[in-house]
């Protein structure tokens, strides 16, 4: 229940529009609601600013309808991620407005226009691993965030990426995706001073192991200032990258 | 090479206190300074606002001797980690001022107090976790931010950890440390809406395999904003944590 | 051979309804009916007070239905698990009364109703976590037990499970169902005092690893009274979750 | 603190032993006591009638001096694991009463004789793994369950184990501790009908990789009614059949 | 080229059937006929009394029709493994003489009848191991063994075991198939006084790890005279333990 | 661009064939082109000699479509490898002059015939290894070298690799390919004295762990003058081979 | 308990040296000797034709004095294993006769002159590997097998195996004990027709992971006969390949 | 034996210094001579141009000793890898002239002066890689490469690595040493045409698994003409570099 639904409804008391036993009908679902096989977290956008995300993978799609149905009575913005075609014809069939990123393989439920603010940067290594990079932009954009996409320079090309320093510099977080070697992580943690989360992804064979190679190598990152998470995990970067880039908008946009 | 120097060293140049020669002699070592087994970086103060982290591990107390006298000609607060109390006694040996903490076993050369801004929070779940803690915490202190520790606050036993709520709520920026099963980060990172970033120790036997348990623990939390560092790397979670925290502190600090 | 089956034997031969000679032939049979591919183990029953459970895969249908008309002839509720339709379907043509949880993947052959005693609760962290958590409360439900369901209470909205406190605090046993970092039994075996058995679910991705990490999270946890099974042994923990639960069973239903 | 302590304190307070606000200085520790590296969990034995245990590795004998003082005002028999002879020598310093088992490496603090009531059963597979079977055992007795102990029943000479059928049927539990290939929870749990839980040892050496062997031997047990713990974690094999065993002994001692 | 094709050819020789040259050019193949993509080892079958294997997996049906082909005019009871019924139908299509076992996956091309002498006894824990075991029966049924199987054997009822014992003490070798946790080969090991070869299989799922739980389990058994094969190597294993039964086999039947 | 295209523009340029503006457009693209989804780094082929490579796996037709159409612009045989059937006639739908080893899986685009020099051989353990054998092969067959195949001589029968020494003997760089437990690496380097680049493979199964064994084996080569590349990667093997194998060419073919 | 000791007990009955009840007192001990710690099985003897073996790591002097005492009251030619030279002076210290190998840490107590007989070949890759072998070729010559020791033969000088061709083709049975990469057992394999048992050892660094590699390289070892023991046990081989030869010892020795 | 050593010999038989049946007794040895625990291969120099290296680790200071004797009678520029100063004093003491590099760990004997020819450049991340990166160069420089360092050029600050940019491009041959994520060697082998040799170190903690991190790093690297040798294996690396680097030098300095 994110705080704009939260402040129409009690407004709607005041006005007399709904009565008190209705605003607590509603209310009494705040912490969360009980679907049995879901208990959707409605307290979560008021403790967090962001409603509850919704990870496709191992639900069905009668599952996932029926969250939809319910998260999106009380929040605009809602995420689906890893969301295949299939699980976005099913939304689609609830008749409830959303937006499809095949890319990203994300859904956007209730989507509502939001001004993008500050700076966030996702470099991807190389071609293979812009869906993961997509991923990352996208969640960072629905949640506010400006974004700007650089992608296939990866290291054994070093000039690609060092002709991106000027806009490296400006990020307030850069987002740093790479499959094989994953070594773009540490050479971006070398050349900027804000942060930089890495994202290993599965691109590779062999000795890769499914990402394991980059994840190693990322966490063992001789640049400080890198932190990392989990493999293809392109939307905890998004997230998280947001976070940090809010701090920086409200910088810019909230003092007076 | 950090900012002050530059500045003193330019004025000394238009005070006629030294000579451009003399200028020209000290620059020359501006983007590195090569002693052959070590090439200085310089240029990384400039760069990325924070002198070149000495990690003492692997390197001999002669070497790490000459690396701390060519570092602190130039720069204040330099950051030696991983320093036993042997690589102190060395350090001690070359007769230029340094703190030394043993917990964290950092050791700070030409230390200047700096003021402490923003709100950084170290969380251990155990005691055993401490010295990891410490080594984020300490790092981040030097580096010019305020931190505050909440150790020992496990999941085992929740309400230790829900009564510290609500000063959770009030971090920048939160570093959650923690060995065996790793659940700390997960938690924490549920219950607020500002960065997380997890270090997994190695706290922990058998089936922790040195880490891996609290470390794959934690690149899977459930919960979104939390991003992970190597096991037993406080020291790279403080500098990140600190680099977030920064965005907070400017916001404060630097506006008219 | 079930108690039930043996005394109705015993009591047809001393009614004269069959001769010893029927009576040796089928008791014969007792410690293990030899079918070539398999050795039923008709004494199971005896010695453990269930019957042989049918793990389905690997088998061929044919083999499995040769395995469950010999079974059916001694034994109720006879539980194969690990069943995909298509084996159900292969069960089903034999004429052998059976049931089909397809959430649960069990065939309950021969089943009769049993009245369900004490409390198991059975919590999973996520909705894709059901159907191992099913595995479970059917077995344990099969078996004769009593079983509660709270799902979808994973530690990253840690409200919900403290909700369920009041619910947790009544069972004689807990299994925990959680895939991704598997900190829901670290948790809840910190908040109980019954036994809490832990079953890591391969849902996940990247450095989950099928199971792996929720697996060592469990085994490291930090909550004493927790024990682990294989990773989806949803069979394994309703089993055993049922044979702790009736020594309280006993305890209420058995005293004069 | 416990509920022995908790009655104590009320009791002095009814008959004016102490004034109220002497007892409300002593129940604001109730919760929780910090030291700042410790937070000691008073709230626990309430909770799950078991005082906190110290975990002593990681710790530096300071540490522990200091939980042991301050748990050891409130609590008996409280247990210190993984503790060596100088951490038993530390604990000794303090003046309070403690004994030591070295075999188990368990100091319990505050010794006070329990009755042992039900039965557990501790096998080992080989005397190289008795220390942890011994862990098992003792922290078993000191809260209250009676334990037997068949050691070196290793399935090399199955006669061995056979010999103590027996014995194993009368179990409520039993504990099965083997290294090396850790073939002995399998049989075991094949022949009985109680719940088993296994613990695996780093005993062996090359491909048992300090445990891994027995622990996956463990897991993929193909006998039901086995669970597992850490590798090597006698107390917490030996605390969650104390649990179990409680169940029956309830049923024993505590009904009219 | 068995000795059997190469006295032929000597003796067509001596009776001027076939002039030198013709022998020469037959002759000229014997270390090796290379056609390419393969270097067929003619002179294997005198080395080691065993045509080469043709190992299926990874060939092309062509390469393995033309491999047949050569090997098939200087052999017989060549043996092909992991042979899938759409490799059986290539070699059928060369209209050379040849057999299939489905189960076993092998394929005999020129067979012939041989006589089976001493005792290999073949036993597997459960139904789902019987494709590997009967890869390992059926190698050594075709190079000239005889063979007992025992199947469904598992620890979990040891009783099903102990009833084979009297078998089991007059072979001269046992070949224990078993996946999951794999005790088999450790219980049987302890048991009797010939050697024993273990397969692991991969049956099993989760921490079974495709196998490797019961390898590892295999390779640290406590009981010696037990060594080990590759996972779900049944033929590597039927192969050993021909050899070693053929000591016992000339025991009998070739002393004068 | 290579060196080729750079004289002819640079000559276009002098002869007045096209005027600087133009000739300045196709410099620009110099350093990299821009797709946005891809930086092709056309200065590669000036700095190594090659242009880049396109690895295809993980990349959409369109955009290996797109990537084909700008590289064949200034480059001659562009090597694409891992290309699918489906690749190849998707670049084929381009009507760009292209090549298809489907053995190799490589699309050789602009294909110009080249002088083959020097002297590579590339051994392979087994016939299932070819693939990655011709692999390596082709690769550096394009890049100009001359390339000697000697397949199916693994150590299993090594007469047949003995046979080939006088071979061996000759070579510049070898190039060993084995799955399995990969040995033919180290058989090899212990008989030669040019460098030997190790190739695993993923043929296998069971412990092989999809190309692992075969890895760890050549790795640990107890012969000297073996390095290795990653699982399957016959590209970077003969790509370094033609690296090596050029000097030796200089020394033949460019000296007066 | 030995069939010698066994007879000479009963001929003393006969003869009336001791009376019934006495033997009976001896008797009681023979399926095993319960000493607490251990149960020793001196059936296994009458079992196996080999007295229980020691393996001395993780058991205490004392326990180890106390079971040498027992066991070499029935036997002779008992081996410890494992035994580190503080092993061997606690055994010595019990007076009862014994040897000590310390380069194969075998002690053998109650030693007795064996005809050796058969004829295994022990061969190792380095002379690293050696202490490895010697437990083999030691532990083979205790059980009455004549050994022939043929070391530093690894792959990467293959001249030195070739020139011992000769020597190889007349064993019974091969144990090959190598390090690194392990290829020695392969490479033998493929050469003889004997079986061949393979010993990795944790001879290496890096990547040989303790011996993970070799291990890994002789399972998937590309010649059939080879089967494998754990990393360093030498003991397992030469034990096996003592039951091995024992076969074709028979064959020579005890026919008519 | 070294063709100086075997012209010399020869020489001095036609000048009838020795007789034949003296020559005969040397040359006999010629293959390999059998010390029993070793067999010094001779005819290697013969082979491959380089004397047997002697591997110092897991070898007894005796064993050494006595291979040093008898091979430094024909050779000269004997390398002895992984010497530790125990180690050189005991080769010392055969009074065999001797000379040691305690950085690199290497001990030669019967140093000969060689000139330095062609152009290695080893290279390495940081200054904990030097001691690898020394028994890279010194193994190369023994061998007659001529080799410059350039050491602390890891990516965290790549102006340092991009600065020696003009001397990597004059490399017939680079070595990249690097631990932690090894990304060293992807950047190097993207900015250069020569082959590049990677050896991942060990330097590093907890996710570098002792090097894992950056051998995987490095094996799975992006750029093209890279391989990899043993994880800490300088020696390896630096030997092959030398085979390569021959070419070149035979270009220079063996052309008429």
């Amino acid at each position: 229940m994110d705080s704009k639904f939260l402040r129409e409804l009690l407004c709607r008391v005041q006005n007399g529009q709904i009565n008190p036993d209705e605003a607590i009908h509603a209310l009494k679902r705040l912490p969360f609601e009980d679907l049995g096989y879901a208990k959707i977290d409605n307290h979560r956008c008021i403790r967090t600013g962001v409603p509850e995300i919704i990870y496709c993978e191992g639900k069905t799609p009668y599952q996932i309808q029926e969250i939809v149905k319910h998260i999106s009575q009380y929040h605009r913005n809602v995420i689906a991620t890893r969301a295949s075609d299939t699980i976005y014809q099913a939304i689609k069939e609830t008749e409830i407005n959303c937006d499809y990123n095949d890319l990203a393989r994300i859904v956007v439920i209730n989507p509502e226009t939001v001004v993008h603010l500050g700076k966030i940067i996702v470099v991807s290594a190389g071609t293979s691993d812009i869906p993961v990079a997509e991923e990352a932009a996208v969640t960072a954009e629905i949640l506010g965030n400006k974004v700007k996409r650089i992608y296939d320079v990866g290291v054994a090309g070093i000039h690609r990426l060092l002709n991106a320093c000027d806009d490296l510099f400006t990020a307030n977080v850069i987002v740093a995706v790479a499959g094989m070697e994953g070594a773009l992580a540490s050479v971006v943690g070398g050349l900027v001073s804000c942060p930089v989360i890495g994202v290993p992804t599965s691109i590779g064979y062999g000795a890769s192991f499914g990402g394991i190679a980059a994840l190693l190598s990322m966490l063992n990152s001789c640049a400080a200032g890198v932190s990392v998470v989990n493999i293809d995990n392109g939307f905890g970067a998004g997230y998280q990258a947001g976070l940090i880039n809010k701090m920086a908008i409200q910088n810019v946009s909230e003092k007076p």
